[in-house]
């Protein structure tokens, strides 16, 4: 019999999930996180843990740790059970599930209650059910990936740093550059990647072009977004990273915009930059902002084209 | 003892396991799909799943059930023990496991020998280990969330189409704009969530602005990029969300472009707006041309100034 999740806490027996709290939150859902789990129901995992890792405790024979493995699996999901009954019962939108990776058995009770995940990281995971009207309205998880790639132009001489990838199949010339870190801004992604790639120091001028694609290889499903950025260099000694490039060399811009031995994406851009060397970069730039964020108090960075002082000022 | 994974493969009573393979990538790692568990494993964990929903299975008791499905993940992680203790010798760098949501089970077990999570989705999470020296270079996942907002110009009257949302506790004027979906192009994120939000039809002329912003509330810790697109109406007469909006209008540019009651980067791009309504679209827009990607043999969009055709015919 499924009995509500609040009177299961209460019930003799089921005291040992009592830590565990359901907080609504302000679009009608709530969220559990099985991180609270009461001390007793941990060290029950641990000791699990241990076991398997072949440290067995003492005292504890296989099938007492299994058992107790598995009692606990079947409390939770029958609680769970009677718990979302309730929330669905009291119009509860979503549930949201915060389960610690040593707790994952926990995911394949929700699963059968139909959650899904919604994300995971590192030690953690997070599931969801949508009990409102209709699809799911939930908001989803991050949809895109960042590359971040450097035209890094010597003005004087009219060369443009170029490599030849190590992992790729055609020997075609493009721009260094690669993944975005977590928390990193484009023009900091820009100058770490082409200085890691080629031992070149630079500075972020400018946004030159954005490319969307989706369903992107070795993106795991997700899209990317792929920014070209105009770097200016402050040093010229290349000494490239071998394990990533075969080739790194300064290349006449005009010569870049016209081989054939380029990506698509490096021709084009490279034809771009040669139009704003000759004709003014302000005919190509995207520059950059900073404005404080009312919301996180840090500040965010916005780009687009320059705008007059007289616009700015407007009041 | 641990034995490798291969030697229990063989052994007898493991060969429940025998369906496991571990595929080897071209980066030096191996990547092992519990969705390929041999059949009668999988049906072990469907009878364990019906049993928690309360469809008790005939003949199956609880304590059977159970400790067939405890025995199952003791089997896995000492086996997966030994395979990561082979893997290792022979040079790998890393390990890759796809584990199906009904045996996150094996998520745990997998954490105890060093696993996390590298994502998850829907109804399924990838575990990674690293193996090889240094800190790990495997990829990460996505990092950043898209939101894309249209500013509508209705350029013949200079009005452009602003709203108020429902969940902010400010009365601030706003483009009408959302998250993207996956798998969905810019433009076509800011005509779908402008006619979401307003009911007014529009088409994508360029892009007018891109910002940055890392641990983005309501992002899961993510970054959020967002996107401000210039729109073209086709469509006039506003009948706006009332789940979403609280207000809808069209409203004079001048006047949206001095209005303190607009967040501020609405405040800012209103001004560039301006500037490019009164002295030539060409000022502002980041255009954008469709080129055929070739590794996936779909088209990409690549959003940059516009390039005089001089320039794009260099050969």
């Amino acid at each position: 019999m499924v009995r509500p999740w609040r009177a299961l806490h209460r019930a003799r027996g089921w005291a040992a999930l009592a830590g565990l709290q359901a907080r609504p939150d302000k679009f009608g859902g709530v969220s559990v996180n099985l991180a609270e789990l009461s001390q007793p129901l941990c060290l029950e995992r641990a000791i699990f843990g241990r076991w398997l890792r072949g440290l067995r405790p003492e005292g504890a024979t296989a099938r007492g740790v299994s058992e107790a493995a598995v009692a606990f699996s079947l409390r939770c999901s029958l609680s769970l059970a009677g718990a979302v009954a309730q929330w669905r019962e009291e119009g509860c939108t979503a549930v949201w599930l915060h389960v610690p990776i040593f707790q994952s058995g926990f995911a394949a009770a929700a699963a059968s209650q139909g959650f899904t995940f919604h994300h995971a990281e590192q030690g953690s995971s997070t599931l969801t059910l949508w009990l409102g009207e209709g699809p799911s309205r939930l908001p989803g998880y991050a949809t895109h990936q960042l590359g971040v790639a450097g035209a890094v132009l010597h003005e004087s001489t009219g060369k443009v740093l170029v490599v030849q990838d190590r992992n790729k199949t055609t020997d075609a010339w493009k721009f260094p550059g690669g993944l975005s870190n977590p928390g990193e801004d484009i023009g900091d992604t820009a100058v770490r990647e082409v200085f890691e790639e080629t031992g070149i120091k630079s500075e972020f001028k400018s946004i030159l072009s954005i490319r969307q694609q989706h369903e992107y290889p070795g993106a795991f499903g997700k899209s990317d977004m792929y920014i070209i950025c105009r770097l200016e260099p402050s040093s010229f000694n290349i000494s490239f990273c071998q394990q990533e490039c075969v080739r790194c060399e300064w290349m006449d811009l005009g010569e870049l915009a016209q081989t054939k031995l380029a990506t698509p994406i490096t021709s084009n851009i490279a034809k771009l930059l040669l139009y704003g060397y000759r004709e003014g970069f302000d005919k190509i730039d995207i520059t950059m902002r900073e404005f404080p964020a009312v919301s996180t108090g840090f500040f965010y960075k916005l780009y687009h084209r320059e705008l007059p002082e007289s616009y700015r000022s407007i009041m």
